[in-house]
């Protein structure tokens, strides 16, 4: 369910290394069982329950039902991924198999998205880049202020680019959080800004896996986040280098991955 | 943005009849331009800047990095859909073409989330079912007392099924939203208890139309949400007939759909 993280933790401009739990997230491969079986989809989700995920997931995505529907699940692991293979009662819809991510907090569902080679080689770093503390915590109420879409309707999530200086790109929003990531990195290239190697990528949740890639296939310098990232988010932006501060309230923050990008 | 729905404002019992704004959410169709061009996605989401959540899309999901890799962005709208049609500059990496909603809040990404004849028809509506407005408001703080990942992360999200008794069923947790609803729907489909016709599906965030679209595979007679539903989502309840509870803190609650299902 969940799963320990050294990171830093922020508190008035003061840093403190600390053990922290976030939460698990690993991809669950769903196949049909027996020799060749399809692959059906790909999971981003936290282990645990896995069957029932299974099931649930059959329930909307095919004709299952009723609990005899399915002959059977079996769990296995295999080459390190974690499985739920599928065998429905015959006469049963199948699901159309995709052999994609569908994701967990999603978004993504793209061709494979655990194929990091899709994303291309970051580039390189800004040596110089460093963000003050205190522009880091700045960041989401600033960008509060501009959610006025959430204003009228509580229902909508945000994400602008920021400068280091804390100036804040354009703000969009959207029922889906990675719709307003693809808004402002749409904005972005339409600038000319991408690689945003300057730039810190803000969202008002909580940051998945997916978001990571997000900011990485942007060239972003870090991620700055309301709620907490995943497990598999922290793992990535470390692999890549990025800034991921979420629970960013008050002057308060923890750091998951790029605390040496902060300046003093 | 927003839009506009006529809801009932639950307030310790009693109920009003105010107008509510809803985050809009509908669908974005992205396609290749030119005579038979192929759809590359559909994406559920909020209209608006929607040249840049194709242009931002594209920098995740293709080759494109820099302004001159797309040569155009044509936005129309054919048969009552929303279009963004793209030309790319040759030699660039296109997305791989998936006629398939990846969706915004997403989780789905089914083959055409719009598609509602995938749906399997309602079960028949249990008639004498009710559901206690007290009832109904203790539910979202019941399942927080049961998020024991929450409690240690801050970052997943939880889901349930509830009798009219106010009991819960089995609480699931996951970071994806979507994982948590499937978890739940799951456990009741090996129990036997689908159609769930006399359960509410509890959730820990906001109702997305995919959301929705998994109450009625489970046919559930509604859904308690602590966060706000999008556009879709109160319109599909309110197809499907069921209760849609949102907002709902302490006393307080809206409902966007099915407020006859109220006892008293």
């Amino acid at each position: 369910m969940s799963t320990r993280r050294a990171i830093v933790r922020l508190r008035a401009g003061q840093c403190s290394y600390v053990a922290d739990e976030v939460a698990a997230e690993s991809p669950l491969v769903l196949g049909f069982d027996g020799p060749g079986g399809a692959v059906l989809a790909t999971l981003m989700r936290t282990p645990g329950h896995d069957i029932e995920l299974a099931a649930g997931w059959l329930v909307v995505e095919s004709g299952v039902r009723q609990p005899d529907d399915v002959r059977a699940l079996r769990e296995c692991r295999d080459d390190g991924t974690d499985r739920v293979l599928v065998t429905l009662r015959s006469g049963v819809r199948p699901p159309r198999p995709r052999a994609f991510v569908t994701s967990a907090a999603c978004g993504v569902c793209s061709a494979d998205v655990l194929d990091l080679s899709l994303l291309r080689t970051s580039p390189p770093r800004n040596p110089g880049w460093r963000v003050d503390p205190a522009v880091l915590t700045a960041l989401p109420p600033s960008m509060r202020a501009r959610q006025r879409g959430f204003d009228r309707t509580g229902g909508t999530h945000a994400a602008s680019l920021a400068r280091v200086s804390g100036e804040l790109l354009a703000v969009r929003e959207d029922v889906g959080r990675h719709n307003a990531v693809d808004k402002v990195v749409g904005r972005a290239l339409l600038d000319g800004l991408l690689p945003a190697t300057d730039l810190l990528l803000v969202v008002s949740g909580r940051v998945s896996f997916e978001i990571v890639q997000k900011a990485v296939a942007a060239g972003a310098a870090g991620i700055v986040a309301v709620s907490a990232p995943s497990s598999l988010a922290v793992d990535l932006a470390r692999e890549h280098e990025l800034l991921l501060a979420g629970m960013v309230r008050g002057d308060h923050a923890n750091l998951y991955a790029g605390e040496d990008l902060l300046a003093g």
